[in-house]
């Protein structure tokens, strides 16, 4: 298949299934900063849609309401960039459901792609992913909030990526650094690009 | 001068001298994320020092008293890789006291590196700003709040980095997304490190 400059890919924000510090199940809130930061990184890196997953419905319902003051309402007056971002959220209840939504544009059953920063001998390395995301088909980058998403949902994704580290022993990052690093890493232009 | 692998770098985030939507001059107030999402990334990429800096009396205590509840309270025992982050962190007044106090450490007066979303042709591109870096003297990385730094103070500086591009022509990343991609730019591991 012909190598695409542009890859088509989406971004996802799990709420659910994640774990909390103990390692146990939960549904996570969401952070107002979350959606503001990763739709920005989005637009930045051409991503076709966020996804933001959360079976709670006044979770549901606070997505909605700040992802309307900055698209419908006064705030996308105001700052017309941001709006031009957060138009990119979509909501949804399960990852299911993005993987169906996605499926129905047209390309393909999206590749599902998981972050965690545990380290693990199934991963795969940023080079190979990048490589990956070129090959014409849909892939979905998947983050989980809290502490990280389940050992469940990790082991039935289609790929598992490798831990962002820096140049020390500390990887600690914000999920919000870890996405923006992560697409630039993935589908950053290099200078074959440009 | 021999090439190091580890950089000596310190961080500075400023809320003065920044300008306004309008362009004006502003001393802006200090955001609770910026600050535990920078450290982060500052700690994962073997910063030095993170430099908060503000001229307003409320806003140095109100990091110092965020920094203080992760370093020195209850959060430090709860999540320790949160502290270890934190305490990076060191306020100060004014830039100069930054460079004064880098200059007092004893490598010497640290080249000051700004970060900009504005293109202009004094641009250093990120391949040469990451091999200046290895050559022994400290640098310091300033970023602004706000919509940016003042033209008087990006004059004044030793280098002027190139802007942020995704893959789009979209730039508007937060400043925490925009400092963690510039640090994985900078001073991340690349294979020849391994």
């Amino acid at each position: 298949m012909e190598k695409s400059s542009k890859p088509e890919i989406y971004l996802a924000l799990l709420h659910y299934p994640v774990v909390n510090k103990r390692g146990k199940l939960i549904a996570s809130a969401v952070t107002n900063l979350d959606l503001h930061d990763m739709a920005r990184a989005a637009r930045t890196y051409g991503v076709q849609a966020f996804y933001v997953v959360t079976p709670l419905s006044d979770q549901k319902e606070l997505v909605e309401k700040i992802a309307a003051h900055w698209t419908a309402g006064v705030g996308g007056e105001i700052n017309p960039a941001r709006k031009n971002a957060l138009n990119l959220i979509r909501i949804k209840d399960t990852m299911e459901e993005v993987v169906s939504e996605i499926e129905s544009f047209g390309s393909g059953r999206p590749g599902v792609v998981v972050t965690s920063a545990r380290k693990s001998e199934e991963s795969v390395g940023f080079p190979l992913m990048r490589e990956k995301l070129r090959d014409g088909a849909p892939h979905v980058l998947c983050f989980g909030t809290a502490w990280g998403l389940t050992d469940e949902f990790i082991a039935e994704a289609d790929y598992l990526l490798e831990p962002v580290m820096g140049n020390s022993d500390y990887n600690h990052l914000s999920v919000r650094s870890a996405a923006s690093i992560i697409l630039d890493r993935l589908v950053g232009r290099t200078e074959d690009d440009l």
